[in-house]
This record gives structure tokens, sequence and C-alpha cells, in this order.
């Protein structure tokens, strides 16, 4: 067998000590497959004393991960830093420009830097591989850089934030408010205690911008992706859903239409006979549809250090074995620019919940205004609310739901402006995309 | 770019044709992938005179598959003529000896002669890729063989045969019975003229065998898997399954026990819960259990010319790359030998189906069997025939349901026999292995 690869693991947190953990009770395994053991001989991270429940003493350490990327003496650098600049990113080039191939779970720098990052890996010949990044230890790069590259891809979806699609679970199991369902979240450790950058999408639209570029053989494009979190989504949303046959979950969506490439981030109804619409509590999965192979389907665990260490380590198999893959699944510098399609002509239907003043006429007027903006329905609910004996809220606004035929969303932002313009509303119009699945 | 890859293909059915049409249509792109052109320059089929559909005209024509993989200018050949033997096996025999590498979607000869095929492939130096083999278009192989590699597994299990699960399918939805349901699948082309090798679970226990294999670094044994088909099943357990929260799929389970390796092909009851229960139609779906990743499930089409030749192509793009990975995931001299679990241990619930003479006591003899055999019961569903006014029908067998805790097959074979004995049941009973799946 030929010499150990000598791996540096920037970042010790949770994946690093699972990684750490995982080469230590499979290693040898993994050697006989790849043909060439894997040595953790460098880590670095902040805190040396800290018990991460494995054994670093063989290591040398380092506190700076850029230093140990210029200066250990390493095959692979494995950097769990996590960012799209700083450490994170210093360390992957200064590694890459050195000859050393690189592993990452670092969405955020590879929706950001990615493609100048795969010219830099390409140049210097070594492999960076990041299926860990997207989905965790669903190993949906390795699908689309490898085992689809015989098709072309038309549209490429799924659930990529396991914290959104907890909360949309226990909302829908439980009942329960988007903000009672995220305290939870927080408090079981499936959100971080700022939980920003999960719940209004960020996370998502940085790994669909790589599953985009992936797909599609476009530049990485993550600032034109459209975007709408899960926040304003309420129970009564969630349970108009359940009645008219659908679930609501955030989506990562990529698709080719005929004026560019589609990329979106929503709230979404699914039919509940989709295999999309199954997927509960922290799971992950993504859909891609391709010409040859038609529509394949992965679902597994999105994140947790053991699952994501499971990618992490698969990467690190591959260069063990000496197989290396474009980055971007083709040489960078064949990558096509990438078109934008016009978000507002996505057709589709649409659902729309109206909080309606309680007047005489008010109904007709809504009416109107969807067939003014040539939007035909699918169906109306207007559901009275229950009234006690003796309430005397005879006024208070009504809920309903409209759900269109295909439309564009054009055309229902223009209804959904002069249903508001005539004063017939009590609230801003709730509006959720329903997306066509099988 | 290196020289284009020669390619010679054997056997032009159905997916032969696909592959061909799939080089043609995105074969530069595949090439800008990999590195490398795929040029087809031999074919080898029967009837030269058949319309394919695709342009033949610049490929060197063989009437011997094995003439062609010893003679043909090729670097790669793709048997696709079926068969665990005879041309097929010799022809693939032909190409590894002369170092030529091998993509073949043919499950029965791997199941057969996978170990030899790879000792062959590895001492030459090639590679036998065979994504196709095992549920289409579906990447299972390359999960197990690469991106799972860092995992220890405990299970792999699934719906691989769409013919069979389209019949089970279509006896739920439509309440027809078995025949019914294999004759509109002959009809409609998803089953075979002669339907034996898909309905016994043959077909399934080749992709098994396969897959036990790349779980547990195995040899492959194909004759020690515990067999039985779907002919058995009525619509009468198919109602069963359902009000008892169930539903009917045909599976290949491999799992590891404490006393070997089990892999068994038969129906199983498997919680409606569960995303393996949601696998409708001629989809197949696989889900792999692995100590650090969790589970992991794939879902697509199984089976089809264009969905399986996507599967031969992103091999064949493999090679073109230059990867080159251990045939049954580690090399084959280090595969340990299989040890066979004792089935009739396997430890799980069980569904009995009983026919039960009405006459008095009788019901009181079958709880007194099944408490012999050391059986508890979670649930008995005994339903009274409805009986029109003047039927006169007194006396005749009443259906019996009985579902068990945890139990072993021992024991619900014991139970059954004693039942037997006793002449209360006037037909063979049915039996059912529970599943306990996610």
């Amino acid at each position: 067998m030929a010499d150990a690869l000598k791996v540096g693991v920037a970042g010790l947190g949770t994946v690093g000590a699972s990684v750490v953990r995982l080469l230590a009770k499979h290693g040898d395994t993994i050697a006989r497959k790849s043909g060439r053991a894997l040595e953790i001989v460098a880590v670095c991270a902040r805190d040396r004393a800290r018990d991460r429940g494995v054994d670093l003493s063989d290591m040398t350490w380092f506190s700076d991960a850029t230093e140990m990327a210029k200066t250990a003496d390493i095959d692979i650098l494995v950097e769990l830093i996590g960012g799209d600049s700083g450490p994170a990113e210093n360390c992957v080039r200064a590694a890459l420009a050195r000859g050393v191939h690189v592993v990452t779970a670092n969405k955020a720098l590879l929706a950001r830097h990615g493609v100048s990052l795969a010219v830099l890996a390409e140049e210097n010949n070594v492999c960076l591989n990041y299926e860990a990044a997207v989905a965790g230890g669903i190993p949906i790069v390795k699908t689309l850089r490898e085992s689809m590259s015989g098709n072309e891809i038309s549209r490429v979806y799924g659930i990529l934030n396991g914290t959104c699609n907890y909360i949309l679970t226990r909302m829908e199991s439980d009942g329960i408010s988007f903000e009672d369902c995220l305290a939870d979240a927080q408090r079981l450790g499936y959100a971080e205690s700022d939980p920003t950058f999960d719940i209004e999408g960020n996370d998502t639209a940085h790994k669909l911008a790589i599953l985009t570029s992936l797909a599609f053989g476009t530049k990485i494009s993550d600032d034109s992706i459209y975007l709408e979190g899960i926040t304003s989504i309420t129970t009564a949303d969630i349970q108009a859903a359940d009645e008219l046959g659908y679930r609501i979950k955030l989506l990562g969506v990529a698709q080719r239409t005929e004026t560019g490439i589609e990329q979106r981030v929503h709230p979404t109804m699914v039919p509940k006979s989709s295999a999309i619409a199954r997927i509960d509590g922290v799971l992950n999965a993504v859909a891609v549809d391709g010409d040859f192979v038609g529509e394949i389907v992965l679902v597994g665990p999105g994140a947790g250090g053991d699952a994501t260490a499971s990618s992490v380590v698969g990467d690190l198999a591959d260069i063990a074995r000496g197989d290396q893959t474009p980055v971007l699944a083709m040489p960078a510098v064949d990558l096509t620019d990438y078109t934008r399609a016009r978000m507002r002509l996505h057709e589709g239907g649409y659902y729309m919940r109206l909080s309606v003043n309680d007047r005489p006429g008010a109904f007709a007027e809504i009416a109107r205004c969807m067939a003014d903006a040539g939007i035909s329905l699918e169906s109306i609910v207007q559901r009275r609310n229950v009234r006690l004996a003796g309430d005397s809220e005879e006024g208070a606004p009504q809920p309903v739901i409209l759900v269109t035929y295909e439309t564009t969303e054009v055309a229902v932002k223009e209804a959904l402006e002069m249903v508001l313009s005539k004063g017939v509303v009590a609230d801003k119009p709730q509006m959720i995309r329903i997306e066509k699945l099988t």
C-alpha cells in the first residue's frame, strides 16, 4: 500500500470531533477500500484544553488555520471552520495554492467563492470536495457530479434546512405557533440561538446556489436567488393547506425556464401525495429531474456531527483512491454565465389568505380584482368564524382562502394590490406558491 | 484532451439503444465533464436489420459478443446481453482478461460470478462497473462503494423489483386480485410474458446479493437468501394490513445479526408512516443504515431503457475520468466469507391470517396454540362474514387475523403447525413478517 495521506483538520467543533472519531474507528477499513490510509497529523482549534472525547495527542496543534495550511506537512486540508470569508477562506486558498487537496463542509464559502476556488483547485491539479456542504449526509454532490453526468437536468429542488422543516412539521403535527416551535427547536439544539440565517432561508439559498451550478453547468450566482423565509407562516396557513390537500415546506428550487434559470427559496405548498411532502422533522431531501433517468430523490439526515462526518470522510476516501472530479462537475473554465429567469413570470398555482372586512359586497370586490388581473380561481374557502351566543363581534374580519389555477406572479401581485387599494382586507394578505410535484 | 475511449456495446435491446442515443445526445458534455470522450466503435446484436431509432452506421458490427470482446479495438465493453452464463459471462471474462474495462447491467451474472469477476478485473487492473444492475437509475452502487465508505453498515433493504411493487400497489389502490394485476402489468409492459423470475422474488434476490456484499464486505452468496414471492398475497391480506396501519411490500433485506448476516426476500408488512411504505408503482427504493450517517433512502426508477442507460453512462464517465473503485467496495481478496444467520431465529412481529372453522371453541384452541408456543398477541381481529337474510351458511370458515409481538420464526411456525394439527382451520394459514422501519 502507498504511504498514508496526511490530513490536517481545521476546526474541531461537533463535525471535526466526529471526523477524528470516525477515522479512529473505521480507518483500517477505509484504507483497505481506497488503497491508502488517511492519517490526521495536524489539527487547528482555538481551545486546546476542551475535552472533545477523542485522542488528539499524536497530532500537531496549530492555532492559526492558514498557518497550518501553509506550513504543515499535509496532503489534505479539511476545513470545518465555517463562514464565507476570514480564516475559512484564507486557509482553503492557501492549501489549494500550495497543491494541497481540500475537503470542506462550508456551504457559505462555496456559494460565495466556489468558482474562483474551483479555478484555483484546477490550476493546482488538486481536489476540492464538499459533499458535506449540501444536505449533510446525503450524497447529492456525488450524484450530480458523477452519477447523473449523462443527463440534462431540468430541475433540482429540495428540503435543505432541517431547522425549518422541524418547525413546519411541528406546527402541523402539534398545531402550535411558529414562535413556540422555534423556541422548542432552540431548546433541542435544532436551531441556533440566532436562528435568522436558517428561518429566513439564507442557509437553504447557499446550498441551492451550489446545486444550481452542479445541475446546469453555470457559474454560481447566490445573490440572484429569490428569497423568502418561513416567519410569516401561521397555523391558519398550515391548516388551510391541510384541508386543500397540501403541506407547506420551505423548498429551494432551481429550474431551467425559457427566460433563464430560476432559483428560489420560499415556503411552498406541495401535494400531500408527493414524496417531498412526506419528509418530516430534521430530515433533508433532494430531488433531481434528469432527461434520461427521470426523477431521483435522496433522503437522509441534513445535519449533525456524525452524518456530516460521514460525507467528509467519503470525500477523503475519494482522494485516497485517486478520484479527481471537476469541482463544479465540469472544469471551471467551461462553466457558462448564469442567466436569471424573470421570477415575476414564474407560472404556477398560488394560495392566498385574506383577512376580509365583514361588510356587504366585500367578497364580490375581491372576486372582481382577481378577474381583472386575469386570474382563474380553483377554490374559494370562506369560513365564517364561529360566534358564541351573545358574541357581538359582527363585522370582525373573516378569513378567506383563494387557490388559483396556473397564473403568473405578476398577475397575483397586481390582484393583491388592487384588493389592498379597495380597503376590503384588514391585514397584509398571505401568498404562498404551489409547486407541481409528483 | 486525451484520445477518445473506444466503447463496444454487446446487446442492443431497449437499454443498449438508449445508451447509444444518450451518448449521441450528451456525449460532448460528458467529455467536457470527464476530460475524455467516449466513442462507440463496435456493437453486437443478433438482428442487424432492426430499426432501433439510432444511427449505427459508423460502428463495426459483430454477431458474437465474445468475438467482439476478444478482437475489437475497444477500451471498454458494455455488456447488456443478460443471463448468468453463456455469451454474457464469456464476453465479460474475455474483456477483463484482455485488460478491457467492463460496464454491465447484469444482476444475474454478478450475483452468481461477482467475486470471481472482481478477482479477474483486479488482476488485470481494469474497472468492472455495474450501477445499472441494482435498482436501475438509482445510484446505490456508488453510494455504497464510495459515499458511505466511512460507515459500518447494519442493514440495507429496499423495494428492488418494479413489477412486484406495481402489482402490490394496484391490488391496494384498486382492490383487484393478484392475477388481474399481473395481467394488467403484462399488458402495460411492466411484466414479462413469463413473470416467474420477478414475482417469485429471484430478481430481487440477485440485487440483494450484490448489495449485501457491498454493505458488509462479504463474498456474494446468492444461494443462501431466504426467498418468498408475492403470489400468495390476497386482497384480504392487503385490506387487513391497511386496517392495522401497514402496507405490504416485497422487500429485500440484508442485516447484520448476532449469528451472521441475514438475507431475505419476502412480502413484508411495513408501517404506513415509513418512507418505504410510500413507494408506489414501478419505483424502486433502497435504504441503508450506517453507524455514522444514519439512514439514507434513495428513490427512483428501477427499470426502463433510459433510466438504466443513465447509470450505464455514469459508469462510463467514471472510467473516462480515471476513477477506479474496487469492484465489491474492497479488493476481492479482502472480502470475508459469508456467514449465514439463522433465519428461523429472525425476531420480529408476525401477521397471520387463518381461515377458522366456525365451531364452538375453535378460537380458544388457536389462542392456546399461540400461548403454548410462547407467542404474545398484539391484536386479534375476528370479523364474522356478513350473512344475507336467508343465508344458511352457518359453519362456513371465518377469517381471523392475528398480529404478534416480537417473536421468532421458529415459534410462529411451531404455533401454526399446532393449529393445523387440531383441524380448526380450513386452509393453509397465511404468514407475513412485519418489519420495524422508520
